[in-house]
């Protein structure tokens, strides 16, 4: 699994061993069901001592959680950013900053999506809490205050915004790649990036209510 | 699993049989993998006797396949009619259908997607088979057609354009419930209509080149 030996390399320094185990944490929950990854592989595929999980995250647990908040962090922050100052763009900030971000783990979304899918159990409702405990959705208030502000083309439904905001936003990384072959779509990163603009542009023209105001009509 | 007893009621023709047996299939393989589906179940839950499953579809494999076939069947009628004669509400056209079709049948689309997405052992790779043999999505030509009529907005890519029309045609069936609580969206017959409404006019303003021509502007 893990490719480098030990004694291989230079030396790691303590925040590169901790990086490495979210970086580790992150590939192997995203390819494998939670209880089916060990302490033991994410160490060996790290590079790392395994006593090293429990030192910084207490448990396989903890540091699937942490890996979940680290690698959606940036989002986040697009998120708490545009419900402080919001603009008619912020919506597509929101999907350019995702976009960007998932353009380097394109089958993290994947992993939410299992997750979230899971059968209650109660290892799978822990880590289902874990999920939603570092998910600031119910905290996008985005589309509510373009709304009250008038910047919403008037029709336009929140709750129907949001749908079609999330789905353009998730579903290009979940799409099976069955799907893909049989319409003919092929995704990397430079796919990712147009279809960040092109989405972009199908909430501006879709949702807002006067393009030109914004100054960024193309 | 069946709330009838064969006792009861009137007595059922054969085409209500046959129609039984579908209606019990996409029951089942909505709710199970396919392996978990007897066909005995099925017949069980149809109320009629399995030996109609081998009478009419000849396998479990030819139900399941019928059965995909059969649900689909109004949606590909549309994307064939679109094809032949195509129209800038064409794209618009073909999310109203999915969208009513799908109301009826609101877990179906978790099917195709789990049935898309299966690891390829054999028996899996016989289902995927079946679904994309009867999947018109290579031939879905509606973007490439309105393209080359300059019905799109220049910047317009079909490849995108692709992606993103399925997102808004597929993703709202297959949200997790826990992502759907954690935003605040109630999903039920009146909100797809609502959505379906709403989605086709964000379609309209995003791609469409002279939304004015097809005189369908709210």
């Amino acid at each position: 699994m893990a490719t480098t030996k030990k004694s291989a390399g230079r030396p790691l320094t303590q925040m590169d061993k901790r990086g490495a185990l979210i970086d580790a944490a992150r590939s192997l929950f995203v390819e494998n069901d939670y209880e089916k990854v060990s302490v033991r592989a994410i160490a060996l595929k790290a590079d790392v001592d395994a006593s090293l999980i429990r030192y910084y995250f207490h448990s396989k647990m903890g540091l699937f959680s942490q890996m979940l908040k680290e690698t959606l962090a940036p989002m986040f922050e697009k998120i708490q950013q545009t419900n402080k100052q919001f603009a008619a763009s912020s919506p597509e900030d929101i999907l350019t900053t995702y976009y960007t971000l998932m353009s380097q783990n394109p089958d993290f979304p994947k992993l939410i999506f299992r997750t979230a899918n899971l059968a209650a159990t109660e290892v799978n409702q822990e880590l289902q809490a874990n999920l939603f405990a570092i998910f600031p959705t119910t905290r996008m208030t985005i589309f509510d205050q373009l709304k009250q502000a008038d910047m919403l083309k008037s029709d336009v439904d929140i709750m129907c915004a949001k749908m079609s905001f999330i789905s353009l936003l998730v579903f290009p990384f979940l799409m099976p790649d069955l799907i893909k072959q049989a319409v003919g779509i092929k995704t990397n990163p430079e796919f990712f990036q147009k279809l960040a603009k092109h989405n972009a542009s199908l909430l501006r023209h879709g949702l807002i209510a006067d393009e030109s105001k914004p100054s960024q009509d193309r």
